[in-house]
């Protein structure tokens, strides 16, 4: 499903980012970073929920902004029962929509607030996302103090949390389209190979949008997925060839741009749903404003894993979402 | 944060229920029941996500269409990672905004859909919820194997799903309005007093709905709580009275017309996503249609409960959102 919007801009972004972050190549581009995991609380579900709120208060800062003067919050991540975002809240104090779509989240917060922000059923609205390394681990496979070695295909979860402010004030960016994915399921069951779950579910979310826009994958200067990593980034590139005929040669992966893969133990590149807007809301923005990258359609591609169901031995879904962001002529 | 609605229509309903909820008072008016908890699937797990896809079947049945018809499902459960939702929708195979809101997702669901209708940007919206008793029990608190003692205060949560189709097509109950609420906390840290913990954010939500619409609270014919069981509906009356001197006389709550309180073993009532939608969708969906009641406002109450965080001595916040239908006058 894909929407035109006429009247979405986005106003302002922030980025909060863990040690590893800071160290790599994008390090002096975000708004926060952190010494350690803790980052002052007790426990890392409490530190990812702080980076969320500090993610939140670095936005309102930026725009001169209270949290009374924002009319919706948009947020999810990665914890059972999103409880980053929750606690979170309880602070950030604004009307809530709660949303899940692992790592395609920040994206899927992009759709439902612009479509809000576009009619006019909102003025503004915040859309948040959050990951940290050590809660996820714990979550999904191990704890990371069990040391347990891990596979060249999997990928690191990126320790970070991400704010878009929407609003129908024009300003540089504009969103201008976007297209809401599938679940899809090619019978994947390897939770230690992200990359080969969701490349067929990015494939598809950026055929239909293009095909639904009727463009040309040339309209955009960026195509950037969410989190690949440097095997899912191949597979992605090769299913869009054999399967539609597309040469994806403007596309990154931001897994593969977070990280110094050669030089940081984070085997395949990033992951989390942290990871693309950690990317995108420091260097890919900042190009943006300075005019050198002008069309960008960000594909946030989610690996819907559970333990659960991998203990059933079921396969593991996966969904993508799009949205087109381009600078917007009549400011330039 | 309150929304108005002009084109939103309620065009059909679906339920499908368990067999402690078939031999509950309002047994006979699901379209759908189960002999057992199994449903036919080898796991509790599968067992609701297959209740899911039965559901928007039933749902599609009702009105003669096809899936391809249907531009948007919004759709979300209590599981970790919202597998019964992400799973059923590889069948279902409908664009998808996977939601997290614990009890609130129905409403959470309604407030989307509605706003994306309302202005156009989308036809129709399947909004979707399930639990199930046996995968929730397992999940948050003990196998009901184990044969774990429950407090009197503890609700039981219903095993079923849900769905409604939003469309822009006219017909006998009309989206009128919804107010999103915001998540809160009382400071209650006990797992097993969910309607202590939500009583508070239902009041806050129904207060903030009357208030920015400027409506007495005899607007309404029903205002239909979600699961907040014996205990939490005396809390929620009470509070309203002597946070807002507000009577709510005209006050329902599901989980306690789910069951036969007296007679099943459901201690204080139902409780799950799909207590609310199981009790709206059957009894007073046609109790609306036969012009019996005209305005219902429904409050979806949200525990937004982590068994981590309660294992880290943190409370347990909440979040209800509230939507209200009403008879569309210029079809009677």
């Amino acid at each position: 499903m894909t929407f035109k919007y006429n009247d979405v801009y986005l106003e302002e972004v922030s980025s909060v980012a863990g040690p590893l972050e800071e160290q790599g190549p994008l390090g002096k581009n975000y708004d926060i970073t952190y010494k350690d995991y803790y980052v002052g609380m007790n426990t890392w579900e409490q530190a990812e929920s702080k980076m969320l709120v500090d993610s939140v208060d670095a936005l309102l800062y930026k725009v001169n902004k209270l949290k009374q003067d924002i009319d919706v919050h948009i947020s999810g991540d990665l914890l059972n029962q999103i409880v980053s975002t929750n606690y979170a809240s309880l602070s950030i104090n604004i009307p809530l929509i709660g949303i899940y779509g692992a790592c395609s989240t920040s994206c899927l917060g992009l759709i439902i607030g612009s479509n809000m922000v576009d009619k006019g059923q909102v003025k503004n609205a915040i859309v948040s996302t959050s990951s940290h390394n050590n809660s996820a681990e714990k979550q999904f496979r191990y704890p990371v103090e069990y040391g347990n070695i891990r596979r060249k295909m999997s990928t690191y979860t990126v320790t970070g949390a991400a704010s878009f402010l929407l609003s129908n004030k024009k300003s540089y960016i504009k969103v201008e389209s976007s297209t809401l994915g599938k679940v899809c399921d090619l019978g994947v069951k390897d939770a230690n190979n992200m990359g080969a779950v969701m490349a067929p579910s990015a494939a598809k979310t950026i055929y239909e949008h293009l095909k639904s826009l009727k463009r040309e994958v040339n309209y955009y200067d960026l195509i950037l997925t969410g989190d690949l990593g440097i095997y899912g980034k191949k597979i992605l590139r090769e299913y869009m060839k054999v399967e539609y005929n597309i040469d994806l040669n403007n596309h990154d992966d931001a897994a593969c741009m977070i990280y110094d893969i050669d030089k940081q133990p984070v085997f395949a590149g990033g992951s989390g749903p942290s990871c693309l807007p950690l990317v995108f809301n420091s260097y890919i923005y900042k190009q943006m404003l300075k005019g050198k990258i002008r069309r960008v359609l960000i594909v946030a591609t989610g690996a819907l894993l559970s333990t659960t169901m991998v203990n059933q031995k079921l396969s593991i879904p996966s969904i993508s979402h799009a949205v087109s962001l381009e600078v917007s002529d009549d400011l330039f």
